[in-house]
C-alpha cells in the first residue's frame, strides 16, 4: 500500500529503497470509515493526508449556516485544512469520508524535518506546493470567470469518475449551483 | 531599491551580503509605466514579477469578452500567470500596470538555478510558496462562501490603501459584484 506513496514522490524525484524507508517513517498510517470525521472545524490542524484509497472531502460553513465543499480527495490527492495546517491554528475546514479510507498522514514538523535532512524532500515538496499552488489559481478563475457549464467539465476532466461515486447534491454544493441546474447540465453532458 | 528584494527574501532566511548579490545577479530590474502590458494574453510566459513600486494587476477575459481581475499586486508582491510560468505555456491573463511599476523580474530557468544551487533559496522558494497556497485557498473559500461584504472587508485588510488607488469599477470587477452593490459597501464601511 506505501507503494503508493512511493510512485506518487516518483513522479518528482526518485527515492532509493532505503531513502524511501526513512521517508515513510515519518508518516501515520490510518483507516477511517465513511461519514467519519478526520478534521473538525475548531480543532487544532496537526496532520496533511495523503490518501491511498477511498474518497474524502472538505466543507466549510459560513455564518449564515450554510455548507460549501471545498475539495474532493481520491487516491493519491492530499486533503487538510492548509491554512490550519500550515499555520498551526484551529480548522475553519470539516474533512471527512464519503467512502471507508485510508491514509498515510504526516505532521508538519515530520514534513520540515525530512526537508531540512534531505534534499530530495524539500524539493518534491517545492514543486508540489507549486503543482497546488497552479491549481488553485486555475479553480479561482474558474470561479470568478466561468460559468456553471465550464466548472462542471472542469471537474469532471479532474475527477472522471466522481459522478457515480458521490451523491449529486455534493457536486452541485462544490459548483455552487442548484441540483437542478446541475441534472440539466449531466443531461446535456451524457 | 533592490534592498527591498533583500528585505523580502529575508523574512524568511537571513542572507550575507554575498549570497544575496549572487541572488540579485539572477534577476533583471525594469520599470513600466502606467497602462502598460507586462504580460499579454497568448504569449509565453517566461517572467515572475517582483514589484518595487507602483501596482499592477491581472486580469482574465471569458468566452463572454467579460472581464475580471485575478489579483492587484503593490509594493513586495509577486505578480505572473502563475500556470503559464509554472507550465511555460501562453499565457491565459493579461498583467498591466495601474501605475507607473518598478520590477525585479526571474526566468524559471534562474529560479530553478538558484533553487539547486542555494539550498538557502529553496527553502524561501518552498516557503513562499506555502504562503501562496495558503492564500490561494482562502480566496477561493471566500469565493465559494463569503458574501461581497466579507470579500471587500478581506480585501481592504489585505490592500488597506487600494481604494484611494484604483478606480471603483476595477475593485468592483476583483469582487464580482456591480459598482452599485460596491457604493454600497464602501458607504457602510466609512
Amino acid at each position: 500500500m506505501s507503494e503508493k506513496l512511493r510512485r506518487h514522490i516518483e513522479e518528482i524525484i526518485k527515492l532509493t529503497d532505503e531513502e524511501f524507508e526513512y521517508v515513510l517513517s515519518h508518516f501515520v498510517y490510518r483507516k477511517f470509515l465513511k461519514n467519519q470525521y478526520v478534521i473538525q472545524n475548531g480543532d487544532y490542524v496537526k496532520y496533511d493526508y495523503f490518501v491511498l484509497s477511498g474518497l474524502l472531502k472538505s466543507w466549510h460553513i459560513n455564518h449564515k449556516g450554510k455548507s460549501h465543499i471545498v475539495l474532493f480527495a481520491a487516491e493519491n490527492w492530499w486533503i487538510s485544512d492548509p491554512q490550519a495546517y500550515h499555520n498551526q491554528t484551529k480548522a475553519i475546514l470539516n474533512v471527512d469520508c464519503l467512502e471507508d479510507s485510508e491514509t498515510l498522514y504526516i505532521s508538519l514538523e515530520n514534513r520540515e524535518k525530512l526537508c531540512s535532512e534531505m534534499r530530495k524532500m524539500e524539493y518534491f515538496f517545492r514543486k508540489k506546493t507549486t503543482s497546488g499552488y497552479v491549481a488553485a489559481q486555475k479553480r479561482i478563475l474558474s470561479l470568478i470567470s466561468d460559468h456553471a457549464k465550464q466548472r462542471y467539465e472542469y471537474l469532471m476532466q479532474q475527477y472522471p469518475d466522481l459522478l457515480q461515486r458521490v451523491p449529486k447534491s455534493l457536486i452541485a454544493s462544490y459548483l455552487g449551483i442548484t441540483r437542478e441546474t446541475l441534472s440539466r447540465l449531466t443531461s446535456q453532458h451524457a
